[in-house]
């Protein structure tokens, strides 16, 4: 089990929310997704570790971005 | 045909838009909706003059809030 906090910028209500929930949860493995839309903290967890890359185009493909890295 | 701006408050982003719009477009009559996220500004063009109430209905039915009257 891993889970791993990221932070998305962009976010700005519930339907962000929802959309960032749906682009990662679609990921091959992922279990868990929580969103925080004040801080853009996602907690994502998996049943093994996830490729930044994939997590990074999801994010992008919904329209946010992933900070960092 | 009848034009009227609505002010609709508590939308932040596209997705926000898209609920107005989808909500108030979903009303008998309606025949545009334009939504202006930053002003709030909500266009809505349909052939009779719709009922205020069944506009403040649909709005706060998407989570947002007319604004005024």
């Amino acid at each position: 089990m891993n889970e791993i906090v990221y932070t998305v910028t962009g976010m700005s209500c519930g339907h962000c929310a929802d959309a960032v929930t749906g682009a990662i949860g679609g990921l091959t493995g992922v279990e868990h997704v929580s969103v925080e839309v004040d801080s853009g903290q996602v907690t994502v967890r998996s049943a093994d570790p996830l490729p930044i890359e994939s997590v990074r185009a999801a994010v992008d493909d919904a329209g946010y971005r992933l900070a960092g890295a």
